[in-house]
């Protein structure tokens, strides 16, 4: 175990230890999975990841041509069958749990993001069709995913519709009934398709979101009249379809991702099979936001872990300064410094609180058909999605800061780290939008998934109470859980409009409070092992210290974050926008 | 007036109605000095800011080719003076205040901070020979410079002294004197020389800190065996000096600024002038430090500056979603949602707020003869360095996140913007240096510096007091500062060593004090005007919303980074570096 890309112990903590994989699924079999995972990243996905950030996809006559070294590492991929890993048996799957596939995935998107997001979108695409298809669609669109030999985008956005799909333009008319389904000709322009072309997949399927017009030619109103097409760039026949590339988005990170504007049906009209019932195409791909949203905080995790792993190699190596009042001794490795011993802490406290939280929400998707699960994880997924974002990418630019005058230059990757990590917060819903899903959709439009987390940060606060040393943080914990109640019952008082007014910075103390839970249960796990070997004592002590870095340094955040909403600021109301 | 780059009633403000520059200087000479800036930065720097993003520094057999664009832009920059706008009259000068230099280099700075780079390190070189130097010195290598015609360089770094400077290796063996002083032969490796080399200017004037041995040959230890020389890229004999540009670093931004490895002496020895006496090489370069720091602290400011003026602009124009709780009514500019609204209050209060510290902290060094502004001075300078780049970089990651998918893009200049940004907290001293430099020299060696802040402080209490708007912030600030005191005194009873454990979290709620209070400051002012017009109103009533933003939502923050101090956490002291 190289132990470059995520450490292999943590990753057998979480999976085993901690979240008890083998209650669901074989241990020995996801083992050699995850050994089979991490080989292949490193191989062929770690190998390219400079060099698919300079050398950009390209838009010629015949399409996008991506760096050959992906198309080969994404073959690879296929071969092997990951692309079908998580997907049931009889449809061609290895029918491993989510969390299995969640831990893959973080090693590819910890070795090289933009690669593995062509399956990733594939792999959610054919889930859509398995879920919501007719076998004839299941058949001819989603088993070829599956088998990694064509890809899947989601074509949402609109020029004049992001955040809000609602104002969505693109259209479908009915064209009859074929072997696949309600045939439909699809026009309209499509924004920001990661996937949305390539040379390193035999066809492209997309799921495109377009409007039926009702008899007097007119588009429905709202998201309700959004409705979920497959559009294949070429057709069954073997003929290309109306899809054509408009242009490249040339992007900050996240390069080696063709990011395209797609055009649909300019010409004779893009044919489209419609999916399911008409009108049920935002409820279908919400059906899948979950997943997705977890998939979007998992990478910003892998991105901030692996900042971290490079920081600590880079702090033990570089040699500078004395320690402070030791004028007269040697210099240390940077690492001894207590300012780096903070960054490298709150590092560590970001990305295996991300990764835990993640991991977490990974495993309610398996438990999906309980109900508790469900809801929790409902409540989670805008917290993870988000969290993970902004707090990982805290700690990619922590490594820059550690790598110093190094860090800021391109011969390390700390720099490309943060830039392919920017994204995170702004794709599948910005943070904006998840604050509003997290106060309004789940906690003050029904409040009994707060009650089943609040019950579940008791059960760690029960667990952790038999060690002396956690027992501080477990009595902080109530209390933040206490503040977080109050906050909400602030807000519930509020007009229905003001209380939206602080739901960022609500996002993010409630989102303190969530990993600072997950930190403690953690460390009660890890502190209560019998710990034989040096190695394993510096593996718990390194949690025990990360828990308490969390409640030490960062739980005081939770106070500042909730003061406007106690404080009943009404500063965002009162303001005009002419003051800017 | 374009408002493009700095709001030209936000400069008026700062100049006039709050630091009163007609004090010091002749006020419509300064406007005219500062309308020729905004031209020239809008005119010629930043046309060319994508493009040297794109197209950077190469080595070529004849050294180091820029970018023709900023070579163009530099020589109307010194056509029209301003190199010498601060120097005194009798060395070529215009005799301006450094506070009117320092709105005209953030007006540079906002449009294209590589290309401005190029003056800023001319300028601080061609001071530290004007302060310390021979007049044959000051004739023969300050003077070109002064008039733009040749550059200058600071050479400190070494692959193995970065932040430490006691561990330099370049060496100076004496050969002489001559017309220009004290003649050495110099040898040694420097890194992250920026302007290095170009071919911008006619002549490249390097101050090279080094080491004289002693007569066994061995170098002097520590810091106090360094001095500082002048070693010019090309002889006043009209040779080539030793100087080889072994190599260009790529960076993550500024990339416009070319940064070089050189290696001095490497045939016969470089030629250099010993400046001043031997070992007061760092003392010299620290008389300059709180100027540099003053700049790289404007230079951030300056960039998120900017960053915040195209959020403004963007978030005007673009349209997306309905109001909260307005679903049947039309789509609205984001500007109008609670969340952007929020992020734009955020920008404008970490930006308003870095400028109005950087600029305090320039007319200090104005009033630099006078011990009682020299002590504060000291004493803001860390601050002023670390605050500007630290939340100057926040607000360039909410300018992103204001954009959404389009600031991800390179064809908007908010992701470059922050790339630039980045640097800042590296340079010229990172931020735990900084945090060391404010804790020991600035406060726990001597109190007298904070005790001449704090009266200041209360000055602004009393100012504030006669506006009843204001009068909560005034009463939040007093409790601060005694917050602040107490975590002093804490740290006072520590011992020596664990007192800097917690130096950089107490250096941040430091900065957010003394920003509080800045902000309480010009809020002061701004209400106190009598406000004609509807422009001047909103003005006003933005200063004021950006004060009570700081102490609504920033304030609160300060409480949690002082939590450890009062808790006495020991967790750096007790951690073991094997636990990460």
């Amino acid at each position: 175990m190289s132990d470059n890309l995520l450490v292999r112990r943590d990753v057998s903590f979480y999976l085993h230890d901690w979240l008890c994989i083998s209650s669901i699924a074989e241990a020995d079999t996801i083992d050699a999975f995850i050994d089979l995972s991490e080989k292949l990243a490193e191989d062929r996905f770690l190998t390219h990841y400079k060099q698919s950030d300079v050398t950009e996809p390209s838009l010629g006559p015949s399409g996008v041509h991506i760096l050959p070294e992906i198309s080969q590492a994404l073959a690879q991929y296929a071969e092997l069958g990951f692309f079908s890993a998580g997907f049931p048996e009889d449809i061609g799957g290895l029918g491993l749990p989510f969390l299995a596939c969640s831990v893959s995935f973080a090693y590819f998107a910890a070795a090289n993001i933009a690669t593995s997001a062509y399956p990733m979108l594939t792999v959610a695409n054919a889930r859509l069709i398995a879920t919501f298809g007719t076998p004839s669609q299941i058949e001819k669109f989603a088993k070829p995913q599956i088998a990694g030999r064509w890809f899947g985008t989601m074509c949402l956005s609109e020029p004049q519709a992001g955040s809000n799909l609602a104002d969505i333009r693109t259209k479908a008319v009915a064209e009859g009934v074929d072997e696949f389904g309600h045939r439909f000709l699809i026009s309209g322009n499509k924004m920001w398709i990661s996937g949305g072309d390539q040379d390193a997949s035999e066809n492209i399927v997309h799921l495109v979101l377009a409007k039926i017009p009702d008899t007097d030619g007119k588009l429905p109103e709202g998201t309700k009249g959004l409705s979920l097409f497959i559009v294949p760039k070429i057709l069954p026949e073997g003929r290309r379809n109306d899809v054509v590339v408009a242009g490249l988005n040339h992007k900050m990170g996240y390069r080696g991702t063709a990011n395209c504007l797609l055009n649909f049906g300019e010409s004779q009209g893009a044919v489209g099979w419609l999916i399911g019932e008409p009108g049920q195409g935002l409820r279908q791909m919400f059906v899948m936001m979950n997943e997705a949203r977890v998939n979007v905080g998992l990478g910003a995790a892998a991105l901030g872990y692996r900042s971290y792993r490079l920081s600590v190699d880079y702090a033990r190596d570089r040699v500078q300064g004395r320690k402070i009042g030791c004028r007269d001794e040697g210099s240390v490795a940077i690492i001894e410094h207590p300012d780096v011993k903070l960054m490298l802490l709150a590092q560590k406290a970001y990305v295996e609180g991300a990764l835990a939280l993640c991991l977490y929400s990974a495993l309610l998707v398996d438990k999906g058909e309980d109900e508790e699960s469900s809801a929790l994880l409902g409540l989670l997924t805008p917290v993870t999605k988000t969290w993970s974002s902004e707090f990982c990418l805290a700690a990619n630019d922590l490594a820059i800061q550690i790598h110093g005058g190094y860090g800021y230059t391109r011969d390390f990757s700390v720099e490309q780290l943060l830039r392919d990590n920017r994204l995170n917060a702004i794709h599948e819903g910005t943070t904006g939008i998840q604050a509003i899903d997290l106060l309004g959709r789940k906690l003050l439009r029904d409040g009994s998934a707060l009650a089943i987390l609040r019950r579940r940060v008791r059960q760690t606060v029960e667990r952790a109470g038999i060690s002396e040393q956690l027992s501080p943080f477990s009595t902080q914990l109530i209390s933040v859980w206490d503040q977080l109640a109050l906050a909400l019952s602030e807000l519930r008082s509020c007009a229905a409009v003001s209380a939206y007014n602080n739901a960022t910075p609500f996002l993010r103390a409630f989102g303190h409070g969530v990993v600072a839970w997950l930190w403690l249960d953690q460390a009660a796990v890890a502190v209560s092992s019998s710990a034989p070997g040096i190695d394993e004592k510096n593996f718990i002590s390194g949690k025990a210290a990360a828990c308490r870095y969390f409640f030490e340094y960062e739980v005081p955040r939770v106070s500042a974050w909730l003061a406007p909403i106690f404080n009943r600021s009404d500063l965002i109301a009162s303001i005009s926008s002419d003051v800017f």
